[in-house]
């Protein structure tokens, strides 16, 4: 073993500091420095080999050519998988005990789905289906009227209307409201567990480290409300076998919720409509006020 | 302020780094532990917001879209503008006193390009004519023969051949090759600076720091001997203006030569055909024996 002379390395990871210097931005000088900080000292640490640093130029340029404008970002994905989405989510998101607890947004939403009814179905094809009823309440517990509940989510095979093609536009997907009472009710079918898309570098990834690509069966919303702040959030069916390895972890013990199973006769069947055996969750929502 | 309970943010690292806990390969899970480490600890110290976080999402997005299958790889010069090329070539490439020193190796090199001989012009354009000669030779100085010098620089617009599809095949590249007593020759013209591609997500991120794109005027070598390590380098000009500030830290001093201005009568015109004043540099190569 020669006798290593570590200078010339401190001295790029100085120059590349330096080199940032006059970035006008203050935050963004800041992260800039603080990016190549870090950058250079997981590279010193493992002492990353050329061939290493290649594989990542060719798995990061993998990432972005598979990308496209519709519902594939495999940079998120990558983030989800790597635990750093909902790192940020937790630094952006951090919550007083009363408000619900927000999660991933998922590379899955579209904007501008379908307005529905209280108590509609969303469900544009047959499924085991569900009911889904609460309130959308502030911090003191009084109910918001007003409030909008975008909601996502897969179909019975797993996957998204958007990303899967073959589903009717806006399946499984639309915008709730609260009624003067405060209450939302949504009829839909119960979520499924699916895994994350495999067929490409996150898959890979995933594969090589002999990790599961599965999350657990879930309901995405994002709730508004005037004066208070924005919620993204899940909820998670409590008796899905991945609750405790979610390959995004973001799954959070206060928003998992059982499905209980009511007969077709039961008072909400007829309320809503709903002519055969169902499953119901009740689920009240807690925003914070805005800063 | 409120009391921050930061406990979810450590638990989130923690099950990130223990999702990796079954990968088979040894390197691979250290590499990606540390990965996790570092990029979280990252995201920790700067707080980083959503909404820079998606910026993120985004610039990696274009950068990977951007990139080809010929010349044009962003995520090498992301990795240049941050100093992390470098770096990574300082760890790989740790080389003795006697050594010369290697440096970036860009994303220009084009493989198989013509065979040239001993003082053969690879300048297939008129340009300002350069003559580079001297040896290649081991730890000990004893000269290699059969080595070769696979060599590559921009035309007097800053453009390679590949890159600028104007330019003739071959332009200002070929393979060179020490004689019997392990000297080569290349007849050429005097490199000039350029400025990396500025038209992607890298040419916005330097515009965002105030930071220049240029490069000093440099010629690539890539050098190969049987029974030698590899040797990648460039040869920079000492007077160029942005010898102080390479957008991507490549300099050494050890590296620099002056290209000394020669008459037309000068004994090497004579030696190799050059009818005109030219400027000529010596400079002997010296490789490391392989382990």
């Amino acid at each position: 073993m020669k006798n290593i002379d570590l200078s010339a390395e401190h001295d790029i990871t100085a120059r590349a500091i330096k080199s940032f210097a006059q970035t006008p931005n203050e935050r963004l000088r800041f992260l800039l420095q603080k990016l190549v900080t870090h950058l250079h000292s997981f590279a010193s640490e493992v002492q990353l080999s050329e061939a290493e640093w290649f594989q990542a130029i060719q798995f990061l340029t993998a990432t972005g050519q598979i990308c496209d404008d519709v519902v594939r970002q495999e940079f998120i994905l990558l983030s989800d998988v790597l635990g750093l989405s909902m790192l940020v989510d937790a630094i952006e998101h951090r919550t007083s005990g009363e408000a619900t607890q927000s999660t991933v947004f998922g590379p899955f939403y579209i904007a501008g789905m379908p307005d529905r009814e209280y108590g509609e179905n969303m469900a544009l094809e047959p499924g085991s289906p569900s009911l889904i009823t609460g309130y959308v309440r502030d911090e003191s517990g009084k109910p918001l009227a007003g409030a909008m509940l975008d909601v996502w989510q897969t179909a019975e095979n797993g996957q998204y209307s958007g990303q899967d093609t073959a589903q009717p536009h806006g399946n499984l997907r639309g915008r709730y409201h609260t009624d003067e009472q405060g209450r939302y009710a949504i009829r839909s079918i119960v979520p499924v567990s699916y895994p994350i898309p495999t067929d490409g570098p996150v898959g890979s990834l995933l594969d090589a480290c002999l990790r599961h690509p599965w999350r657990p069966a879930h309901l995405h919303f994002m709730i508004d409300a005037p004066g208070h702040r924005r919620l993204v959030t899940h909820l998670f069916n409590d008796d899905d076998p991945y609750i405790e390895s979610d390959a995004v972890f973001g799954v959070k013990d206060s928003l998992l919720v059982t499905y209980e199973p009511r007969p077709a006769g039961h008072s909400l069947a007829e309320q809503f409509g709903i002519d055969e055996d169902f499953r119901a969750v009740s689920f009240d929502f807690v925003l914070e006020r805005s800063a």
